[in-house]
């Protein structure tokens, strides 16, 4: 059975939802942050890079969203969730996933794990005040170039869609207004009627 | 006819090199990031992040390493670069990936991006000061958790390897000393030796 490590307002919603989405059999296991869990003996022996999530399969341990979601889609194919037997479109949806992970996400960061990137306290508040600015540049494109509707890449279902509302949360904590961003904003609702959205939520508020 | 747009330096070099390793028929393209060139109306044209690479196909262009990586590995399936037809595998491969530019990527551009988070001088000059003991970290994880040697993920090259390779030439610049990180310093080496490595590195130095 597969075994996810996940905390509450990060980005294991997105692996949370996708594994109810393809209906898997798994454990949620919670690594509580606000005690530094993550920091812990216990859970660097299943994930040195104490972040979340982690996703315990038969074969390994694997680590990093965008990798572990198109894992979900290839083990449990029937909903063909990353549309990987069509090269273009898989490589729009990694597109979008890695854009995501790579940029808007590390923009999100900013705001609450700037001591990443510095100790000074004058400079972290400095990062911390373009958050709001840099997370609206981020969903103005997706918004304008990358975000098809329904969902992300169109008619279909995928695995960038719980990545893409995951962040979009963010955006909201971030102060991020998403009503100038119409096609976001339907996008957040759509994902919200989702049962498997309600039920990973569940875990995550 | 595939068109890499690609400048001096950036992570196009790992595109640049699949493309060669896949013996793609394509057209390299540089922009001149000297000459802000990636801000230009004609290049935001092609792609509006303003950043390279981006991949130009008859289906339209791409752009996010990763999802260029696994999109040439698909388009040109003979050297199986991506082992995709192995899930867990294929995860390895795109966690490692996702990790490069997630993370390694990101603590190397707080050395001269800086102002992608913030204006203020200092607090860009604070960040510059960790960029080597980041570089450090990751590569320090690389190394004990990730790297198997001689490739990436063992006895089969894939598209990890010119990623890898891209970033550790990161890694030296930001002062990293390599040699402590022997698997490290062996691939590097290694990928230095492929024809198609010394090919796009013409173009890249």
């Amino acid at each position: 059975m597969l075994k996810l490590y996940y905390a509450k307002g990060t980005v294991a919603l997105a692996t949370h939802i996708t594994l109810l989405e393809c209906e898997a059999d798994f454990e949620a296991i919670e690594v509580d942050f606000a005690a530094n869990q993550q920091r812990g003996a216990d859970y660097l022996a299943i994930n040195r890079k104490g972040r979340v999530p982690s996703l315990v399969t038969d074969h390994g341990t694997l680590t990093e969203t965008p990798a572990i979601l198109v894992y979900l889609a290839q083990t449990y194919p029937d909903q063909n969730l990353a549309l990987i037997n069509d090269p273009f479109a898989f490589a729009r949806i990694q597109s979008l996933n890695s854009y995501l992970c790579s940029t808007v996400h590390v923009a999100h960061a900013h705001k609450s794990r700037g001591a990443r990137w510095t100790d000074d306290p004058n400079a972290i508040s400095a990062m911390q005040a373009r958050v709001t600015q840099n997370m609206t540049d981020g969903f103005q494109l997706i918004e304008d170039e990358i975000l098809v509707g329904p969902w992300a890449v169109g008619e279909h279902y995928c695995i960038a869609d719980p990545y893409l509302f995951t962040v979009t949360r963010w955006a909201i904590r971030d102060d991020v207004d998403i009503a100038q961003f119409p096609k976001v904003a339907e996008h957040f609702s759509r994902m919200q009627a989702r049962p498997a959205t309600k039920t990973a939520m569940l875990s995550h508020t």
